[in-house]
């Protein structure tokens, strides 16, 4: 990572990222830093803190839907999930890897366009060939192309390692964000 | 509850809670509100979502004490709560609903002063005894009549009641605000 980054890690699968990433390019901008996108899987930090995701926690789930739907109005956007939200945001995060390896742009294009077109549309994200056929509008690329490429051994790997070294590295939840060995959780960095 | 009250609901014993006792008073008088201090216990929360104290939380706890150390340096105060911290804020708790049922004003001084010494200077806060003898210096009053008052079946009954309004009305954690019926949990409404 170059020194002048921000690390911005997030789950597909989280509301709260879904706003971050309408406003992440602002702030970095802001702070003279380019974002360096890395979606990972809140399932293995999960495992390690003992929770779970908030749209199945009581309470905590009816709060999170009420403060999304504020936050929309606020961003002027609509939140309309699928209605099977959340979803294991696998395919998506092995597609963002596959096109990272091969073209960066793409790669965060893919994620800005993933994001939109799960939270303002409800657009199915669950499985490879759904996540694939969104993929193939944004990049260009064929269907088959990206689901091979997304499943291949190699990019199975770099997924699950993202996962680890997010909690490795004490990342615990979504969006959540690094500068300058700085950790911030949620909406703190987002002012 | 008063129309333009903004209730300020906590547990002494959360070190996010302690920043916004800090901040609560310029916040509300910001937006024409009059603060309701509503202490409580997040252990009855805790039971509802399946959820523990930050602290004993992996990666969270990590997590928790860097940012309250960081949040301590931008608000210029200390940061150094008891090694025994957390507690269980019981004490504190009563005290404070035993003072609100004679002279409200005295509740709130009481809370600031317990978070400031708690929080600040390590003051041990998790006996009847130990509150007591510091809700004597703040209050005037002789630390056995405090134990005494704070003690008694009403105020017990009044304490307890308290953290089952909490989860009752949706709040899981600390700090929590409600103003005109919106719910703004942990940071989010101090910007």
């Amino acid at each position: 990572m170059a020194e002048a980054d921000m690390e911005f890690w997030f789950d597909f699968s989280s509301g709260y990222a879904f706003f971050a990433s309408l406003q992440v390019d602002d702030l970095a901008a802001k702070h003279g830093r380019r974002v360096r996108w890395r979606p990972f899987l809140l399932g293995a930090a999960f495992q390690a803190t003992g929770m779970r995701g908030l749209s199945s926690t009581p309470l905590r789930g009816d709060y999170a839907r009420h403060d999304w739907a504020r936050l929309a109005r606020r961003a002027g956007v609509t939140f309309a999930p699928p209605a099977t939200h959340p979803i294991v945001a696998l395919p998506a995060s092995r597609i963002f890897y596959w096109l990272d390896s091969r073209a960066p742009e793409a790669a965060v294009e893919w994620a800005k366009q993933a994001f939109r077109a799960y939270y303002t549309e409800g657009r199915n994200l669950a499985t490879n060939e759904a996540a694939a056929e969104l993929a193939a509008t944004v990049t260009g690329l064929s269907a088959d192309e990206l689901v091979a490429g997304a499943t291949s051994a190699e990019i199975k790997a770099r997924t699950k390692e993202s996962s680890e070294e997010a909690v490795q590295r004490g990342i615990f939840g979504s969006p959540f964000l690094v500068v300058d060995g700085e950790p911030f959780w949620g909406r703190t960095g987002y002012r």
